[in-house]
């Protein structure tokens, strides 16, 4: 694609390279509106939101997290989805195979940077996923804060696209209890507001 | 904006409420096309494009750069356009008044923060701005960088936009030279190759 980058440091080449091809990132859409209900937000523009998010909550991440971690967890965190695009994580149907579908593509975008720098990415990317360590609880953790405020913000349209229940949200909510607890309280409060509002089924 | 945020912890509550009028990036379109030239960019995707460059690019910055402080700045950069819109870097006219727009739209924004946190951001901008220190030159010269390599994926289309001369593009690409030397010889050739192709008049 980029044939304009000539070097002879190959390893530089590829990064290059690689940073060109993610710049399908602002080609895929997620379901959330954009605040003022303008159209969807891309890959792209959701994984920055989060970042900034993770820099501005660094004062409210639970001790032992290396928010600075998180905030380029937070970056690379979808890349995986330029070859097996965004899920709707209320469609069940379509997450049955959403985990083999985004191993194969992780294969694929990692293997084409430096081995050294494409583990160090599918290794962030498989610990955000697993939702294991303090870093990746607190990063899922505002990956879905995000969306939530969004929904308040547009009529709650992910919620009711998806017909969604309370418990649906709740479970989906449930790593923030987690991962950044301060904010537990608010977002029970977003909850209850959703559900009175008719967002939620 | 951001009614449903309820809490008691009122500087949470701003924060909340700071990362909800953030959102406006996703509607400020610079004029970088997407690769794929199908529209430009918004400020938020440019924002987490150079964030991953500077994550991808960390070894080749030069000798005491705090590459992760740049990943934040890259982050941030572009925060001020929410209230002083984009400006086109080759108008010169709209560039005139550029500074002081900028100005009064941080006071405006960063205000909105709790105290350390806003000026935490502002000085992180205005380093950026200044272009003085390592972190800064780094950081501006991906935000030189990628436009550049944009340029020559997409048949030069800002620069035509622009009828940008070759002494435009080597000024706005000279804080590379020091930035980020490793890929002083590739912008080099970038160059060459965009004047060959009739993309800078």
């Amino acid at each position: 694609m980029a044939d304009f980058i000539h070097s002879t440091d190959t390893e530089l080449k590829k990064r290059l390279e690689f940073l060109m091809t993610i710049d399908k990132m602002k080609s895929i859409y997620r379901q959330t509106l954009l605040t003022d209900k303008s159209r969807r937000e891309t890959d792209a523009e959701h994984s920055w939101h989060i970042a900034v998010m993770a820099m501005l909550l660094a004062p409210y991440a639970p001790e032992g997290v290396d928010t600075d971690r998180c905030v380029k967890m937070c970056l690379v965190h979808d890349l995986v989805e330029i070859y097996a695009g965004d899920t709707f994580c209320y469609d069940e149907k379509a997450g049955m195979d959403k985990e083999e579908r985004e191993r194969l593509a992780a294969d694929r975008l990692f293997s084409s940077l430096p081995k050294e720098d494409g583990e160090e990415l599918k290794n962030l990317w498989i610990e955000f996923d697993k939702q294991e360590t303090p870093d990746a609880l607190f990063s899922a953790s505002l990956d879905r804060l995000q969306p939530f405020m969004h929904n308040m913000l547009t009529d709650g349209h992910t919620w009711r696209k998806g017909k969604v229940t309370r418990a649906q949200v709740e479970k989906r909510a449930g790593v923030i209890k987690e991962g950044i607890p301060a904010v537990w309280d608010i977002v029970c409060k977003m909850i209850d507001e959703g559900e009175k509002k008719g967002y939620i089924s």
